[in-house]
């Protein structure tokens, strides 16, 4: 029910989806007249695969994301995170609140043992066509120390391996430079801990002008640089589209100009646009949770589901348990030598 | 002597400059033999509007910062900064080693009182054609605490009100969000202290996508926020690049895309390219010191002297002693009532 469409985005998505994945079932969370006529309109109707979980009550986008423990345990997002809980689903796919749906998943699914706290990871594009990096923390956290940045890693690196099957992705460290003594103390004590982890391919530091050089797999940061690193990405594509535009006002020659890079620029715009990092998905819980941007059309929206589809198959959550837990023993086996 | 290309740039600018600015002298410290053969070459002698400082030392590109308080004490670098400290110039410009030039500057000039720590001033292009906005810092420090950020907000102010005569100047902090709750208790701290500022336009929270929106004059940030913008942005601009050539290898059209928007993505990358913030200043310091980029030609450079020059003329270090001695005042005359 969430995002700037509801379920006018959501049901053609998850019908869509439906149709690509023949193993994939939906379960549908909202207001049950809305989403029948949606269904209807499709020319579908409820089926093993294709259920629908009525409730009348939805987590505005505006609301306080405390609000949602407080007041709307009856909203469609707090019930499709708790089907999640109860092992009904595999994964929730939501356009909603996005600190509430933070909440709902921290509340419900609870962290993965050894993660204290879980991130946002969002996929950058790389300049090689249909490649990418993720980036992570881009705003579940504001500020993170040392631990929970390797953690960042040893989940990105696990994302990047499981639902990208990258053999050992490089993991680089978001930094002011690339020599040893730059960064914050935090910065440089993480950087340290994940030198010495041999079940990661760590590589270094990494700058802002090489997030999208295909340097690095995964990127990792605090959940305020991830934030504002993706963020300017979009306001540098807007700033581009603006010139281009003002170029064209001035001659013909411009205005083809303007004609051919059109779709360049969505293109552009779509792939970097943070407020659309569209399959950004919480990592970290005992579950799965996507978030789709709230503006997203339904192929954006399908593509979310996509990647909770692909999450889900690759056990995502089960691996990253079993990587946290091997981590705490390793140093204990190397104390018994 | 600094930078990629040392006086073969320096020169000319310097050169340019003075034809420019008929009230400009100009200094040009380093290796006699090398700058008076480009004077040479450009048909122009030493005259009292343009001396020469001989040195044969020069502080190397990849040195560690250190080294110039150690071993270069004869450098054109340290000797430049020199000048400004002695009061024989009112400005230096250098495209050499930044960290070099940050601490010859903090150890030559000192601090402005009131000024926990200088910071590098650099500015973004808006959208609207000609018009900027400063942000700071962009690499001077790595973190910066509630009281240095509210110094930022201050020097960034009077930067636009002096050299860019913006009455009052609105001043922005980036966050993560626009509401009151987001972002770092640094961050939140420094809100509250700029919003009860009457002397500063203070207008709230900026987000990493607005920052090219025009909505601000002044964006005020951390070391490390501000480093990493500035970079990405960078790196946003070369993907496009990227991407234009490679779509221009498929066919006529989008060959003729790319030859119409060369220029204009020549344009875009000297605006926004960080490695190239030209005329980026070492503000808060006892002296105007401006850092050209490191493989600026001379046509950059050029501007990092206009840069250098209208701080001198409009006393930017002087405005801001003065206004941090009247906010030190004003919470005591506050306390008197």
């Amino acid at each position: 029910m969430g995002g700037d469409f509801g379920p006018s985005v959501a049901v053609p998505a998850a019908i869509r989806a439906l149709a690509t994945y023949q193993d994939l079932s939906v379960v549908l969370v909202g207001d049950e007249p809305q989403i029948k006529a949606l269904m209807q309109q499709a020319g579908v109707s409820s089926t093993s695969r294709l259920e629908l979980l009525h409730t009348a009550v939805s987590v505005h986008n505006d609301s306080k994301p405390e609000s949602v423990l407080r007041n709307s345990r009856e909203s469609s997002m707090f019930l499709a995170v708790n089907l999640v809980k109860e092992g009904r689903v595999d994964a929730c796919v939501s356009a909603g609140n996005t600190g509430a749906l933070l909440l709902s998943g921290r509340h419900l699914l609870k962290n993965i043992p050894g993660i204290s706290k879980p991130a946002m990871i969002a996929s950058v594009p790389l300049r090689g066509v249909g490649s990418k990096a993720y980036i992570l923390d881009v705003g579940a956290n504001v500020s993170n120390d040392a631990a929970e940045l390797f953690e960042f890693a040893v989940m990105g690196s696990i994302q990047a391996e499981s639902v990208d099957r990258i053999s050992a992705p490089r993991v680089a460290l978001l930094n002011v430079g690339h020599e040893e003594h730059k960064g914050t103390p935090t910065i440089r004590e993480t950087a340290t801990h994940l030198a010495q982890t041999t079940s990661l391919n760590y590589i270094g530091y990494i700058e802002g002008n090489e997030l999208f050089s295909g340097k690095a797999d995964v990127i990792v940061c605090d959940g305020f640089s991830g934030n504002i690193t993706i963020k300017t990405s979009a306001g540098v594509v807007r700033v581009i589209e603006q010139v281009l535009k003002s170029t064209a006002e001035k001659g013909l020659l411009s205005r083809l100009l303007l004609l051919l890079a059109a779709p360049l620029l969505r293109r552009l715009r779509r792939e970097i646009d943070p407020a659309q990092f569209n399959g950004a998905s919480v990592i970290g819980l005992q579950g799965i949770i996507v978030k789709s941007h709230g503006h997203a059309h339904a192929d954006a929206f399908y593509h979310a589901i996509a990647q909770a589809y692909r999450e889900a198959s690759d056990c995502v959550p089960e691996k990253i348990a079993t990587r946290m837990a091997s981590l705490v023993q390793a140093p204990m086996a190397q104390n018994s030598n």
